[in-house]
């Protein structure tokens, strides 16, 4: 399904019910959801992806909305402006200003260019390595307007490639499909080396985890890597090496990467051969907490050891089974951590905000018989940045602990 | 007042009331209350400063307390082991510890080397400037320490001076005077200069605010310092330029700095001469609220602007008038922010929290008719570390907004 800009004359409207909050809407909240919304046969009929305009109960334009009945989330606000047309011009600004301030942070070309609602532009992803652009359309909107998009991030960027990445968890709720595409040039046949803090990561941008390497950490990479000179680190979870090659490039003895996924691995190691660091690398593969309880019955000891697993509560639902395997983590982990030595644990999970992570962290370093000082919590860098009204927005954590 | 170390067997006892949670004790809350303890003659009667051993109502021993009846926190756990006898070897095996995390984060000897229960040394604050420390003994048990506490910090950092500034407020809640003292070798006849991220600072050692120089806000120094290249910055509450030497050292164009205080601008403006900026340089003296309106008035506009006030809400009793004045200076300074420009709002308040706080800015950035993104919400550097148990020990909030 594609889309053309549309005269605003023409859209459809969705109202709000006299008892939704057209309030917090008015003060930045960006989701409608579908009982917040006179869903009668003309709304039902809406196609996904169209763009609309919101009024509240007594018809007072509150903004320019995509809409989706096939998902709980019906309405994602665009542009404060009834009037907004969603054309290549409209792209072209929001992109624009996305780019300046990842321009302004970094040195080199490779950051999440768009992060969703962060940058005006709810439900899509774009992460930039170099001259190729990897975009995440996880609503909707994104979809049918993802020619127009397309044209205006190779205008704003200059790029050469851009390719679809249809794998986020969002296009289920969405009722998108999953299938991958080159938008334009053409897909590397070879993972692309990125530079970050001083390590090179190798990403795999058509067959690897999300874009291919994950941006957020970077920071936290940095700060880690203050502590790593001339000791020993483990880096659980590790996918294609984040914390460990950080750990290197920072004068880590040596790290040792521990993933489940083979191919995760192979890239780390190719990372750490293009660093010089192979002598200073290993890898062990298989199930992070099997590894944990492994190493404590060898009674393997590290200064630095980090954790960076999966999300383990996505959602609300999930919420008390994270905690309690976070806390698990955490139990595993301390072990295995040298006296006055550091413990890195994180969690990119939307339901465990950071208390109740920081509080499932200490539980579990408690029953480990160690204690901790907190030096550090860390959150995504900034080219992950948050609308404010949006509490899910700001999803990961890293906490720096000394035991 | 002196001590010595006294045998443990003839130590006081202070006993807990059979109600007072002895489960957060054993699980790392550093500080018993008056209320908590049984208080009887003999209690009553044991010298502030005095070490004591800790028992819970079933006379099991919980620890090693530092004892000060003269303050509503009467307990301060100083060990685990109540068996610890208060030593020159346990304050050097404490000084040790905290110096190792210092020396593998920074480069040079400039930076908080003891911040009290996060360090595992209650109510003391030691910030060292070279060979130059000085110490704030802010509970009554480090000032009966104090000589033994100076051997033990010569002998394990090789400083040459240790000053004891006596200004901090947690001595008069202790009972004790404001008398400021040279410890060991002498006081510095001039300001000192110190080196972070590239600034020059100027620090006054013995007339300035708290130890002379804030090292607290070092990282979110950094990142303010990333965005401010060829730009033109506002530094409100400047003191001796801890954001606006950042920024100039970042490749600002043009840093203003505004402060109440002649003195602490004079010592920005030495700093930015150190630094060959003064041409980059202005400074505003004036009450913070009337030159925020007088600029507003002057229709001034900055692509970065920076807030870091005193604490408005110190304590719990504060919080709500606190909290109106962050949003106040959240709503008078985001005018002031050029288009797609930057906003950095701080908070050393212990009682305002990251979200009520948060909250706060981003009432006042709307009242001001703005919107925001949140692209970093910054803590103390890891020269702070917390005691996770103590929520208070987390006092400082750097939040970096773009309008």
């Amino acid at each position: 399904m594609t889309a053309s800009a549309s005269p605003v004359g023409a859209r459809p409207i969705l109202r709000l019910k006299p008892k939704a909050n057209a309030r917090a809407i008015r003060h930045g909240s960006p989701w409608v959801f579908d009982n917040e919304l006179v869903m009668d046969r003309r709304s039902k009929a809406i196609a996904p992806g169209t763009i609309a305009t919101l009024e509240d109960n007594d018809h007072t334009p509150l903004g320019t909305v995509a809409v989706n009945t096939a998902s709980r989330i019906v309405a994602r606000m665009l542009d404060r402006d009834p009037e907004a047309v969603i054309d290549a011009d409209w792209f072209t600004t929001r992109l624009s200003k996305a780019l300046s301030l990842r321009e302004r942070a970094y040195d080199a070309p490779f950051y999440r260019l768009v992060h969703a609602e962060g940058d005006g532009l709810p439900g899509l992803i774009i992460d930039r390595f170099g001259d190729t652009c990897v975009i995440q359309p996880n609503a909707a909107w994104v979809e049918a307007h993802l020619d127009m998009l397309t044209d205006a991030l190779v205008q704003v960027t200059g790029v050469t490639n851009v390719l679809k990445n249809s794998g986020g968890r969002g296009r289920t709720l969405e009722g998108m499909d999953d299938a991958d595409a080159v938008l334009r040039g053409s897909a590397p046949d070879a993972a692309v080396p990125v530079e970050m803090n001083g390590a090179i990561y190798m990403a795999d941008l058509t067959g690897g985890q999300k874009t291919g390497l994950f941006f957020d950490q970077r920071d936290n990479h940095a700060f880690v890597a203050k502590l790593a000179k001339d000791v020993s680190v483990l880096d659980m979870f590790s996918h294609v090496g984040g914390f460990g090659l950080a750990a290197l490039a920072g004068g880590a003895a040596k790290a040792t990467c521990v993933d489940g996924s083979a191919p995760a691995l192979a890239l780390a190691a190719e990372g750490a051969a293009r660093m010089g660091a192979t002598d200073r690398f290993e890898a062990r593969q298989g199930d992070a907490f099997a590894q944990l309880e492994a190493m404590k019955e060898e009674e393997a000891k590290f200064e630095l050891v980090i954790c960076d697993p999966p999300a383990f509560a996505p959602a609300k639902a999930a919420l008390e089974k994270g905690l309690r395997a976070y806390e698990r983590i955490a139990r595993l982990a301390a072990p295995l951590v040298a006296e006055d030595g550091y413990l890195v644990l994180c969690s990119c999970s939307h339901a465990a905000d950071m208390n109740a992570f920081t509080g499932a962290c200490l539980r579990g370093i408690g029953r480990a018989g160690r204690r901790a000082q907190l030096l550090h919590s860390g959150t995504a860098g900034l080219d992950h940045p948050l609308l404010p009204q949006l509490a899910e927005s700001g999803y990961l954590k890293a906490l720096v602990f000394r035991l």
